[in-house]
């Protein structure tokens, strides 16, 4: 009987081990987590902040009883302290006692942990990351009896927990070290984004860019924040998502092969450089479709695949994970903003000449009474017209205009070949010549030039 | 100065006038039209019927008076007779007098006419057709005044009425000669919509299948209606939108060739079989992308393409139309109905092997409020295994993750590549896996077998 042994369980462990299950009912499947909770969506944590919905255990896919039933074990608040490529081992901790666990085939999903910034008094009872179900719990709670928030970084996680404590009532302080928020995408496009969280909620909201909190000020609980450039403000709760890093400690500790975003290297299979061990989801590193090179994207729809990948090719079936295009989407209200590809920054680091444009347009026929802007701005390389990235904001569906792009990305296409789209048309769904294609007409004409 | 001469001035030939001024300013440009309007969104008729808004004219994209501005004349109520290519002039009639005008180059787009069906006393005067602005003010003025509409026929246009008179508190039957409504769907697909639409207004709508309208029944108006099966209704109002064929007397009469659909037949750069006779929009035949074969798919969204690409070519410049995938989109109420590419029966018909899944997903997490069901149907050839369509209803942007499809069609995509698409992921936007991705897996599982 083959011993099967995944370690973590948020997204790609939770699905390695189930798919596995399924190729094999035959296997011995167990999941080792020092979580309190498995295949939950951490993705959905700060739509359960906000308040979308009371119960977190809507948040959980399957249960460990739900594991129990088919058959496969889960260890939670279990510590997996070493793996043992030699005699294919796991030495494990739980409740202060230590074991080993033989395994065959091994996954690491250990996921990603966050980055703390170098900032005093970090410890503080009122001070959060957003990483775990039992994270978001409990700054939902203290979200409860607060009136001011402080998010530090002002990245995805940081705009959805703006939009969950602005939807709770409470005032919030964004503090971000960048010029700009929302640094994956280029600075016209998130200038945007801000001007209109600031238009909308800027009695509530401070956004306070170019700058770092250095240092919290409290006995049990911070109740001040205090920043490099000498900004200082009274808080209740501060929320640290200044970013996340691939959580590798235990792969590196056992001899498998980093990559060079020092994420964990895999080849197409999810074979890491140490025969029978397997990894999938945010703890490893992927390709960049459009570049070829390597790149780490953490996100929850990657890991899922990733975790279906390994399953398939560590049961004996063949499968290939292409790689990602780093598409992603946040909202804060009504304003959607999705991205796909290389942005230009991106594109320049990769040695490709990006020309782009950006065009606003009406998102349906102007007539149409629920009629709103959409920006999108597409860039191309100068040399092979090839599109490489698109980014997009708007009311709405400016998401699937993105998706749409993802296909271009994936399908190598130029700017002259997509400008050929045939989209679909009506009036309440979009102009009859949709932005996508305004956008795709000029990016041709740029190029031309 | 060269003369261009343009007949018709709806979406394409008003597109191709305006294009043309824009390239050679220096040129004469003229348009000759028998409507009363020109460069109005005909798309929009029935919205504008519905009470979306109440102006007809937000319906106008260009005013005669705004063409004129840019040296465009405008001929309303200017019946073009005859085409006379050997001496480069066209015959025109207006207010009962007739008289020639020359040109250089010469775009015919005369657009599509309405098919009547043969029935009894269809010229009464409560007896409509959708096709121009005028018909549009026609039948919503005599539904301010009427309690029941009858629609003959189930395609987009007659969908669109059903929601429109429904939204001005009429009752409705429909009667479809097919089997089933909206015959450019599989009847997997439009049996759910039909199923929705009378689960959602069945106290008042009734769609009758497989009948057809034989008789009206009245003096100057029709206030009964009788089917070949033995039906028999009382109605205030009548619209037949039993299709459309493309208006081609014109050109057939002047020796213009037509395709083997019927419609004008154009090369690539939308020149007809006649020298400096150019054709774009609903008259002229098209390429389907997906067999390379003719096709006739009249929308608006083509015929402003197709108008952009006349004017290039006639004034110099090069430019290539390369085809259309069939996309199309309409809605009832809160339900989205898109598709693209190929049917399975058109697949067939095509001498390929449609191989086709069906899903119904969660549209977003299912943890989130707004979450709907989406029902996708993709169908692949079995051989190539590329995509060659796409259906999906559901409430909100099924259309947009259609438009995802017609860029893999464009690409020529395989099931199996399009697995590898990375798309945007966040909850309130799609689940972690979307129904698009869904669907192409099992696709790839069924490709298979």
């Amino acid at each position: 009987m083959k011993k099967i042994v995944v370690i973590g369980a948020v997204a790609a462990g939770s699905k390695a081990a189930a798919k596995s299950k399924r190729l094999d009912p035959e296997a011995q499947v167990d999941i080792y987590t020092d979580d309190t909770h498995v295949s939950y969506s951490a993705c959905g944590l700060p739509y359960y902040v906000a308040g979308n919905f009371d119960d977190y255990k809507k948040l959980i896919v399957r249960t460990p009883e739900k594991f129990e039933e088919s058959g496969i074990q889960v260890h939670l608040s279990h510590r997996v302290l070493k793996i043992l490529p030699e005699t294919k081992q796991i030495l494990v901790r739980h409740a202060h006692k230590e074991f080993l666990v033989d395994y065959d085939k091994l996954v690491v999903a250990t996921g990603a942990v966050p980055i703390i910034a170098p900032i005093k008094n970090v410890n503080l009872e009122n001070v959060f990351t957003l990483r775990t179900l039992e994270n978001g719990i409990a700054i939902k709670q203290h979200a409860h009896k607060s009136k001011h928030a402080t998010i530090v970084g002002g990245g995805y996680i940081g705009i959805e927990l703006l939009e969950a404590f602005v939807k709770q009532g409470l005032k919030v302080t964004m503090v971000e070290f960048a010029p700009h928020i929302l640094s994956m995408f280029d600075e016209d496009i998130s200038k945007l984004v801000k001007e209109h969280i600031l238009s909308q909620d800027g009695n509530r909201v401070e956004i306070i860019n170019s700058d770092a909190v250095v240092e919290l000020v409290g006995d049990c609980c911070a109740n001040k924040v205090v920043t490099r450039n000498g900004n200082m403000f009274e808080t209740d709760m501060v929320v640290l998502s200044t970013g996340v890093k691939p959580n590798v400690e235990l792969a590196k500790n056992a001899g498998i092969e980093l990559g060079q975003t020092g994420a964990i290297k895999v080849d197409k299979h999810m074979k890491t450089s140490i025969d029978d061990i397997y990894a999938c989801g945010d703890c490893c590193e992927k390709i960049q479709i459009v570049t070829g090179a390597p790149t780490w994207v953490p996100l929850g729809s990657t890991a899922n695949k990733e975790g279906r990948c390994a399953a398939l090719n560590l049961n004996g079936h063949v499968d290939e994970f292409q790689g990602v295009l780093g598409s992603a989407v946040t909202k804060y209200f009504g304003l959607t903003m999705s991205m796909t590809g290389l942005s230009t920054q991106q594109a320049l680091e990769s040695g490709l000449e990006p020309v782009s444009v950006v065009v606003t347009k009406l998102d349906k026929a102007g007539y149409m009474p629920e009629v709103k802007n959409i920006t999108i701005k597409l860039i191309a390389d100068k040399k092979s017209r090839k599109l490489i990235g698109a980014q997009a904001i708007g009311c709405g569906d400016a998401d699937k205009r993105v998706n749409v792009i993802t296909t271009a990305l994936l399908g190598k296409m130029t700017a002259d070949e997509f400008f050929n789209n045939d989209m679909t048309y009506a009036p309440p769904f979009s102009p009859s010549i949709d932005p996508l294609l305004n956008a795709a007409q000029m990016l041709v004409s740029k190029l031309n030039k």
